[in-house]
């Protein structure tokens, strides 16, 4: 890598996620002279706000991202398809926040609260998981270690974000028109999104009835978890809320649990946070996880009429989680790993130490 | 009954449920003569457009209901306790769309389409039941006729007008401070209900961790199908809609049976239509759903991971429902109750016959 090439090349730097992985790094306290940002030719020349200064668009071209150490891609699966293998040919570490590789069998899947371990062999190309995915495994995890899970049913309420800036952008000025009773022309949903509900706008198999959004759920939690034959149940509906998805969550244990150790299992697990407040109703909402780094957990409790041992302790357990589908969903999943990956390049600067800058000459 | 006393009164008749009682009304032709309107002294006087007259709203006293043949209650379950067991016992029949009697054993709990037959031993008080349970309910009643319901898992997405009128405007007020970026004081709800879902606002049990909304899913669903021990794990949530209930249902099956089939009972069943164009991606909606008097119904396909029989019937189905809670929901359902009870005064006048016109002598 030549001397003036930045390290980290951000490639969709001007999509929602992308925004969300330049706003992270800033907080890790990366320098902009690491970065490198990329985006349709469109976007070409825009100039971001970063830290202190501006950092500037480039249009990405092939042959672009194999230049850096690091790719952190942003984008669509379309354009990872066209840029990525190239890259990590010719020599980037690349994490992929799309679809594209998800379901390659050579390229590892992670959620490092999960499965870090596969980042251990030094992988040239790793995929980050489906948002919704993301964010149910991450909260899931620790009651699957404990209990093991036999099944799971969840019911998604997905936020616009999903579909990027566009899909934003349309909710809110959806709710402006509907608020003055002026009609709604939606582009980017085939719904009002306004004031709505509707089911996922990912194309539904003819024949499963299955749409794409939750087959992913299906495929990619099988391979996180290493369980071919888990029955998932998903249903994907998006509704009108900016950036955090929420989900309602059945569990069926191998073993059963009692709802007082979830709740403290959640309590002390990487990247969760319980909000279950029976008294005072508070629980978790999609507004109050936007913007967080952990998955929210909440209502956390026994099935009804699930089976019970000699204890009282349950073999199926409901939980409603929400989690920034742009953050633990998308950008932070895809951060996390990179800086797994190159530690040095993703920690700010050593700072000097007081002492070096006073007695040079005892260094 | 004195004779300038109308025959119908409407209690409650400035609320959510009380206006949308009075546009059914309406559009079945029923004259305004023979509807008196109730509601708290702080409405009196109000006058509320009617057919091409005004109907004057009177403040609810002690003993005014009484007076009246057919009373639909459409006001909180406080002033039903307080008003309902006297206009009973001074000759009015009374359907009640609170949930005041709902758990009484001895007042019937009626929605038409499955329990009608209940009707038949003339109740002088008869009680509609929750909004999210009718609205199941009704979608589900052609399944379990034909197959059996051995358990249901539902996870709802609430409109605000379950909280009233004053829900309808927190949303609006909500959603139009947040497109400025002003900041939102919620008085109806304990959260922010724009741009934002969460747990259902009603109190929540601090031994099972169900909510007053979950438990009467649970507890009318029993009653009205006569299954006191049905397995029902529901999990109920507000989203930001006004006015029409989403819910997302599994349900487990006596006998296995084919999507196709259900599909099928679904599109010929009474108060039920079926929205289900997967090529489309066209899904019922609670914009959708909002004003209409049928619950909508779709993404009708068998659980995944579900047992199949030799033909590959599935054991197991989902389902996605729409129904407008103002409606089927409440006013709608308890005016199909009261149109049974008195037929003739809740169908519009006999139109005089053209015979009787030109040939009077005929009769």
């Amino acid at each position: 890598m030549p001397a003036d090439i930045a390290p980290i090349a951000i490639a969709g730097a001007t999509g929602a996620v992308g925004r969300e992985a330049l706003r992270i790094l800033e907080s890790w306290g990366i320098p902009a002279d690491r970065l490198a940002l990329y985006a349709s030719p469109r976007s070409a020349g825009i100039r971001v706000p970063y830290a202190s200064t501006n950092l500037t668009v480039r249009a990405l071209r092939p042959g672009d991202l194999g230049r850096h150490d690091l790719v952190v891609f942003c984008a669509s699966a379309t354009l990872a398809r066209l840029h990525v293998p190239d890259a990590v040919l010719t020599g980037a570490v690349v994490v992929d926040a799309s679809s594209a590789f998800r379901e390659d069998p050579t390229v590892p899947l992670v959620i490092p609260e999960i499965n870090a371990h596969l980042l251990d062999a030094a992988p040239r190309l790793v995929a980050s998981p489906n948002c919704s995915a993301t964010i149910l495994l991450t909260a899931l995890e620790p009651i699957r270690r404990a209990y093991g899970i036999t099944a799971i049913t969840v019911s998604t309420y997905q936020a616009v974000s999903g579909a990027g800036q566009r899909g934003l952008d349309e909710l809110r000025a959806g709710a402006a028109a509907a608020l003055v009773a002026h009609p709604e022309s939606p582009s980017v949903f085939p719904e009002p999104c306004a004031f709505n509900c509707f089911s996922h706008n990912s194309a539904v198999d003819p024949d499963s009835g299955l749409n794409v959004e939750e087959r992913k759920i299906i495929t990619e939690t099988r391979r996180i978890w290493n369980a071919p034959d888990l029955p998932i149940n998903p249903t994907c509906i998006r509704v009108p809320v900016e950036r955090a998805h929420s989900e309602s969550v059945t569990v069926e244990l191998s073993q059963p649990a009692s709802e007082h150790h979830i709740r403290e299992l959640l309590a002390f697990a990487p990247g969760v946070r319980v909000i279950d407040d029976r008294a005072a109703n508070r629980f978790p909402t999609p507004r109050a996880a936007s913007g967080l780094d952990e998955v929210l957990v909440g209502r956390i409790r026994p099935v009804p009429h699930a089976p019970r041992d000699h204890t009282s302790r349950s073999r199926a357990h409901n939980l409603w989680i929400c989690g920034d589908q742009l953050r633990k969903g998308a950008a932070l999943n895809a951060l996390q790993i990179a800086r797994i990956l190159r530690p040095a390049l993703c920690a700010p600067p050593t700072p000097i130490s007081r002492a070096a800058i006073t007695h040079p000459a005892i260094a």
